[in-house]
């Protein structure tokens, strides 16, 4: 198994760019997408993704799970194309509907920790190839609130852990891709 | 003609970084600004940047009307520099006056969209070269707020678009250059 | 003497990869913090680099007066490890208790001003390697509010001024180095 981390801004392309590894591995698609229709503005975003998509890619929905839907989809003869991480990162944060403190320390939810330890050991022995979408969030000015600073801070080391386990990194500006990690071509 | 595209965060060097190119083309330079001098802060800015140009550029202003612009000035023994996409893009979304809803779906103005497809149409038969200066503004926390949700997500387009028709794509950090696409050096 | 800049979003690895840098050079390590525990939170960040660290690195703690200190223990046999130029640099901007105005045009400290020359004045001259680590902070949406935005610009203007002294420049993300200056390897 190959696992690639596909890594760049909001609208920087990086979907779109990794939907073109999927396609061109010539494997079978799956489209594991960790999003949730919650507002308008975000159905409207799924929507568009899913346009762009081919109609015969099967499209499997899961918010919390990822190691176990991995585990369930990934196979030799088939590539799995995670969309994205920094979300189901958001959704494991938020998934215990806490109260978040303005300023202090957090403490994250179990299931936060026990979901990401099961991704970084499945990234070891997934049978099958998995490209994973994720974004660069640590690069504007630290934000302010403690969430925002912890979302941050979990998402950077959340692609430094992917980045260290996989074998291709790259990195996505304008549509443009940089490798990180990896052959270059 | 030639598009080049120069992308890179707040102060990384991307204007002086195009103000270099422009000089080494050793052709005429009309530099086009798209910014205005709303307040103090802004003036102080844009006179920053003016102190470091060659004094015999000739400076052009415009806000919104960029292809026409482009096309009146674009010329076979020219350079055009743009400095920069993402102000111009902002003078675009914000040109009608509306009120910005604080959550939900945003509509454009009829301009933006014109603006925008005239440019992406000139990148096709500009007779001259042109330099695109352009902020990279997707690589922090997503931020709260529908406009500047809507403003990183067409800057973020709009930088893709711009770079698949450039012939060169330059990122600029630290005021030192990376090339994304076309020659080296 | 030789001056390296690291630099990197938040949580982008930039710091394990500098100390990385300051082990393998076989030389002495002074790691010179410029950082104060003033809450809980920081303390806590400060613990989690302190522990990676190696017992015996020297430590030593300079919030403002970064160009004395780095000239005090500079030597042909050693390699100070500076983490991090970004609080520094803040810690220069509010160093006098000013107030900061929401919008308009804002004076910055003598004692920045001062400190900031000093620096680039040693860069000449130290006697012995320094490996600075930096925060690119202009990636995102423009920040709101006249002292973010000071601290954006101020941030990216002394990463272009160092970069431009180092022998060595490198973009760190997701924990992989890129090399944007001198040799790649």
């Amino acid at each position: 198994m190959s696992a690639t981390l596909v890594l760049g801004g909001a609208r920087s392309g990086k979907s779109a760019y990794a939907e073109r590894l999927a396609l061109e591995s010539g494997k079978e698609v799956v489209y594991l997408a960790t999003s949730r229709a919650g507002d308008a503005e975000m159905a409207a975003r799924i929507a568009h993704h899913r346009e762009r998509r081919p109609a015969h890619w099967q499209t499997v929905e899961e918010e919390l799970a990822l190691a176990a839907s991995l585990r369930a989809w990934s196979a030799s003869n088939r590539i799995v194309l995670v969309d994205c991480l920094t979300l189901w990162l958001s959704n494991l944060l938020f998934c215990d509907g806490r109260e978040w403190p303005e300023v202090g320390a957090v403490t994250l939810p179990e299931r936060f920790h026990a979901e990401r330890a099961a991704l970084l050991e499945l990234l070891a022995d997934a049978p099958g190839d998995i490209v994973f979408v994720s974004n660069e969030v640590g690069m504007g000015i630290v934000p302010w609130g403690a969430v925002s600073r912890c979302f941050a801070d979990e998402a950077g080391r959340l692609n430094q852990d992917v980045a260290a386990r996989a074998e291709r990194v790259v990195f996505v500006a304008a549509g443009l891709p940089l490798v990180l990690k990896g052959p270059r071509c």
